[in-house]
């Protein structure tokens, strides 16, 4: 292991972080009718942040001055599973050195401000916050730090696309998954051609994050809110400005009923782009759509969307539930359900977490089973959406189909196939099922470990009440789903209109190394812990 | 395929069933207390089915006369899969016959007899019969219907000793997983080997069976009981001759509680044995007692019993539930604790399904929890045990670990170990991984397909009553959790309490497909859809 070359490397991304802080620091001024002292402590607080992450990263660069030799896979995979911890760290600061609260009397712990910091990196949007918005002229969380929440998002999107995506999807089992033919500068070495996939990607990200925030402003949204979720969005994080997300929008004065269901539309939509493989959108930018719609991967994603959608208004309408029971006329009420399920399995699948304003936790038991299956599902392959990923649950069950067949047939070998061309690499096969199988294993014991340590007045404590308790099992299902798969709300008490802040330390332990287990697909993050990766070969 | 072989084979098979039936005959005679036309019933109910039966197997023995060739593994998956559709069809005929009611006034339908015999042959022991006892001389089921319904039981265990596991069970993969190496006679071709083997293990198995009978007759039950429970007992299945299951027994006066108490003992050290793996019970036999206690699979099989049991208690404890509900004093609820937890985790694990009496859905969700997950272990491959199969996990677990370690060392190749012992087969890894995989594909499939067109009034129906409606999603997947491993009870509405007699007959036809899926393992029934099967190569 190259020790100083990884100190270079994590001192620029440390040196970035501290950059991004400062563009929090001016929401810090405007007065929103809080005291002052409140938000003095953001702006302090960043500042400590800063200087902190500074000198972090001085310390590294002066480790790291002397770093020779090239970037291997190792030190790569390193680099990446090292950058998130350091920057988990780093981004809780800003949470305890100004001592937000998550209830009033409740100041943020460690473990609090850590879960904070991981969700947004990762893109997850899970929240220990009970309360983000402003509220007759009283707030509990310093604008600052609301933004500095919505830029973790940004980073963490970012870090995906160019760290995990751009340099550790260029192996050959890599390249399958993420199909990233990009044309880079021929005649150069492998790291040249990375940084070329990096930049574009970067670029295409960059773009269509303030392409949003431009949108979403002119729908009347302030520029705060605007980038807030312009960042929540294109990073599929989740974190929002208030408490019911993107629902709340309809109630602000200068955005209106009209102006909110703009917003929300072009919100999906973007959430769609964001759950899409970047690889793609570059070969859209570059006027070759064709590349894009006859993507496999793609066109499964879209259809998964489009399908779902309808499934969960039909049974909605069967069971007539919460869904449909905006008033007594049918085409009225579909509209609304329409809208609804579309922007929650939008939400879900490409794990944004956004809501609508719908509580879909409330919706019949098939709306509600759907939504827990998709979490895993994911976006696709190379995108900043967090699960499975499509392309893995293509091949998964083409590998299934594959086996049956030999059950019977043992001696014919056939390849397999992804929309009809045949699939190079011979490990592929394998590298799935045990794919599948590690997040089996780890959504398992997770599982398990929570019902076994979580006490029963994390139910009593947290908004549904005592009597939720009965729903324990499924509850901390879908609390693991959610962190896993980096989705954000879940079922039952951790359903849309509630949050992760009445856990207990442990059971945040957990989720924090889940949501940076699940980002990193296992790997990035696993080998950090086994001795053996660390020595010299 | 070489299909007068098959029938050849089917009509010995069929001839059993038909046989086995005369036993039930007897029961139709003594005098119960109820009306005699009732059991006059049961017995031509049983009558009729016996003609059928060995009408078929006539039928069969003529297409089969002429048989010639040897018994290839084609041929052999075949017959055991077609013996098991062949036999759940046969079986359900005296339900049928007898117009036997499942509840007042409710008689049994197609699906509900195919389900009954589904539930018997393949061990399960998941009932919709909600009353079998007699209660003030007055009865819903005859006795001779209750004796075939045990003898079901019995003939399914040793259908999956003697035609799954000694004839099935001789692939190069199978031997790993069984480790059937019991010497048979050398210089013999493999089909005598098979025959050897098989009568090994009917011998064993019927002699456990009827030893298990002369005990529980001593603890005082009478001969009916002791045999329909030790039938129950030694195939893992679960029917009983009481509502209450094994809790009932105390109740009985001719046992008492002390009897009860002895009784209880030996079904669990007995459920214990049927969990074993055969080959390793005549070791033991032939004075080899040292394999059993070696074997890597059994002594985590014995391990996970133990702990289980403890941690149970533990939490049981801590919560204060049911469990321990029993005095004031210390001791003697913990005694009882004890009781009813090893009962239940046993009694679980080896998916047999009995209950001690205790209702284990009441109690905390960590004991909840973990009775769910325990029932996809299962017992050990080559026993009368459903479930995933303990080995199957020490395998699984040893391959995600050995995957991990080549991520940051993909050179080195490591083989696979068992015990201590490198395993050879080469495709032993990917089937392992391949197995789980499917066992997903089905359970989720099958879950989404139970919340899908299952409606809410079969929880209205069933006995939880309708405020378990919000359970749907977790008692959806306890049920096919149950049927899937053939456990036989679950959670909630299909809770120790209940039984299956609400449901829909959609969700009975894929229960009956899941317990025959799940008791060959998933092959021996998948292939005989697929076309290529069928065709000769």
């Amino acid at each position: 292991m190259n020790f100083s070359l990884l100190c270079k490397h994590l001192s620029r991304i440390t040196f970035l972080i501290a950059l991004t802080m400062v563009f929090s620091l001016p929401w810090a001024f405007p007065d929103i009718g809080g005291s002052a002292e409140f938000e003095y402590d953001g702006f302090f607080g960043l500042l400590g942040a800063m200087a902190i992450a500074l000198f972090v990263s001085g310390l590294l660069w002066y480790f790291g001055k002397h770093a020779k030799g090239q970037l291997y896979r190792k030190e790569a995979m390193a680099i990446v599973g090292l950058s998130w911890m350091l920057a988990t760290v780093l981004g809780a600061m800003p949470y305890l050195l100004s001592r937000t609260e998550m209830s009033p009397g409740r100041v943020m712990q460690v473990w609090d401000a850590c879960f904070e910091s991981q969700s947004g990196f990762s893109t997850t949007g899970a929240t220990v916050l009970t309360n983000v918005q402003m509220e007759e002229g009283y707030a509990l969380v310093p604008r600052s730090i609301l933004f500095w929440r919505s830029s973790t998002h940004f980073l963490g999107g970012m870090g995906i696309i160019v760290l995990f995506v751009a340099i550790l999807g260029q192996g050959s089992a890599g390249k399958t998954l993420m199909r990233s033919e990009i044309p880079g500068p021929t005649k150069e070495g492998p790291q040249t051609r990375m940084q070329h996939t990096a930049w574009i990607f970067a670029t295409i990200y960059i773009v269509l994050t303030f392409a949003l925030a431009i949108i979403l402003g002119c729908c009347g949204l302030s520029w705060f809110d605007s980038l807030c979720t312009a960042f929540g969005t294109m990073a599929t994080g989740g974190f929002s400005t208030y408490n019911d997300s993107v629902g709340h929008f309809s109630q602000l004065p200068n955005v209106g009923v009209t102006g909110a269901l703009w917003a929300e539309s072009f919100i999906m939509l973007f959430m769609v782009i964001a759950g899409t493989n970047f690889t793609l959108l570059y070969f859209v930018a570059i006027g070759k759509p064709l590349k894009l719609i006859k993507d496999v991967e793609w066109r499964t994603y879209i259809a998964t969307l489009f399908v779902l959608t309808l499934l969960i208004v039909f049974f909605g309408y069967l069971h007539r539930d919460e869904l449909f029971y905006t008033g007594s006329n049918f085409w009225p009420s579909f509209a609304s359900g329409l809208r609804h399920s579309s922007f929650q399995v939008v939400s879900i699948m490409t794990t944004t977490g956004f809501s609508s304003g719908a509580n879909f936790d409330a919706w019949n038991n098939f709306g509600r089973g759907m939504l827990l299956l998709l979490m895993f599902v994911g976006g696709c392959a190379g995108s900043t959406g967090g699960g499975l990923k499509v392309i893995r649950h293509i091949m998964f069950l083409n590998i299934i189909r594959l086996e049956l067949e030999k059950a019977y047939h043992p001696t014919v070998v056939r390849p397999l196939r992804l929309g009809g061309h045949p699939v190079e690499d011979q490990n592929l096969r394998k590298n799935i099922l045990v794919y599948f199988g590690l997040i089996l294993v780890i959504f398992i014991f997770s599982w398990m470990f929570l019902i076994t340590t979580e006490p029963d007045h994390t139910w009593i404590r947290g908004g549904t009440g005592a009597e939720h308790m009965d729903h324990k099992l499924i509850d901390c299902a879908s609390s693991v789903a959610a962190t896993l798969n980096n989705v954000g709300p879940g079922l039952g008490t951790v359903g849309p209109k509630y949050t992760y802040t009445h856990f207990t330390p442990q059971a945040k332990v957990l989720f924090i190394w889940l949501m940076m287990v699940g980002r990193l697909e296992i790997f990035a993050i696993l080998v950090l812990f086994l001795p053996g990766f660390w020595r010299n070969h």
